[in-house]
């Protein structure tokens, strides 16, 4: 993009820019390219996951952002897929649009993605930044096998399907050699963790990334057979799961 | 982490830092949050996929770091696994190290995950930081299903096997509404998507996401019956693919 360096005097090319926002308390400069920073103070169009957290946001970015200027749309899971193409209105009147979910990347895991779907229908340019997920750094950091990973979101409750699953990543594993991740309600954190170790292989690898790029951050990796005996506390903490060999 | 916000005073913890390098010529500071560019700044030990880039990489970050007092272990394809975990050793001692990959995330992808596993082996610390992953941002910029996904690698080349997996790709989108993505060896490019246009459904939606981050970026999603029909040409560039219905 031809904007690429964004200096303050350069206009702000029109497209559906797409905001990752930090996951914890984390300073934004810690976590976000200057280039999110400079876009950020630019964009007066916003779809907003939460209007609050979102306000929240702008200011910790920069405390002299007119927020009163800004136009928020919400986008969240309440939203009805019949209005999503209206909020795109802005950018097909050639502004520049911003969209933030309440953390993370906007469009992974979060209601983000039908807008960037309804912008791609109408072939207007979509740019996504730079941030953190918490699926990707856990990657990173568990070592397992980076080359084929597979994002699984929430796992079933009901114990007939949670089995099923249970066995498809196992032969998943063993099959395509490909990572599993996936992620629990928060409060269930410790019964998954001792389930897994019941009644997958103890020689399987799990790797617990919690609070990832926050101050307690703690990504482990071990076999089944050593969290069986641990001791550890992630309830209600955010927590992304890794299995691999 | 204490050291989150990395004063220049403060001492670097004594953990595996996962740095990742700019996707495409990109200046480091568009692409990467500045606590990174502080601790690269710190760091002395390095594992890296390339020497050469790994040094001008550093450069780009910094003119003044002083490259001739840095130690560097190559870190690549052609790397023996029994060499890997030595290389640990100034991290064993009590100092922070450093994994650079060529290009994006360490260990995605990458050689990087072994040391990481060896790290995480040894139970010591890794810290993944922030940067450009090609992978997620176009899945962020394709619109499709970001609660369910998985990454294959490589297309198998082989005529059976690459129908197989064309095959259990529809299958997983199908049934588990799972976005697909996958790489192709960049020469190739043109040829998988009249591939893909010919093969698979032609309501089924590809995107193709290419030199992401850099100054010819564009991320396009449009039924495989428009592709069929499109022109485009992005033989040799750096591109992802993914499927969606």
């Amino acid at each position: 993009m031809s904007d690429m360096n964004c200096p303050e005097s350069e206009p702000v090319l029109p497209a559906l820019y797409l905001f990752p926002v930090g996951l914890s308390d984390t300073p934004a400069a810690d976590v976000l390219p200057q280039r999110n920073l400079q876009l950020l103070r630019r964009v007066r169009y916003f779809a907003v996951e939460n209007l609050r957290s979102a306000r929240r946001f702008l200011k910790s970015v920069d405390r002299s952002i007119d927020i009163g200027s800004i136009t928020f749309f919400e986008l969240d899971e309440h939203t009805r897929a019949a209005d999503i193409p209206a909020m795109l209105e802005p950018l097909e009147n050639g502004n520049p649009m911003g969209v933030l979910s309440e953390a993370g990347c906007p469009a992974i895991a979060d209601p983000g993605a039908d807008l960037v779907a309804a912008a791609q229908r109408r072939g207007l340019p979509v740019v996504p930044l730079v941030g953190p997920s918490s699926i990707l750094l856990s990657l990173m950091g568990s070592g397992f096998n980076g080359q084929s990973f597979t994002f699984r979101g929430y796992l079933p409750v009901e114990s007939g399907a949670r089995s099923r699953v249970l066995k498809e990543m196992q032969r998943s594993i063993d099959r395509d050699r490909c990572t599993q991740i996936f992620i629990e309600t928060p409060y269930r954190n410790n019964r998954l963790i001792s389930e897994l170790a019941r009644v997958l292989p103890g020689s399987m690898s799990l790797c617990v990334a919690s609070d990832v790029t926050g101050s307690d951050e703690s990504i482990i990796t071990r076999p089944l057979s050593w969290w069986a005996k641990a001791k550890y506390d992630y309830a209600k903490r955010p927590t992304i799961f890794l299995l691999y060999n």
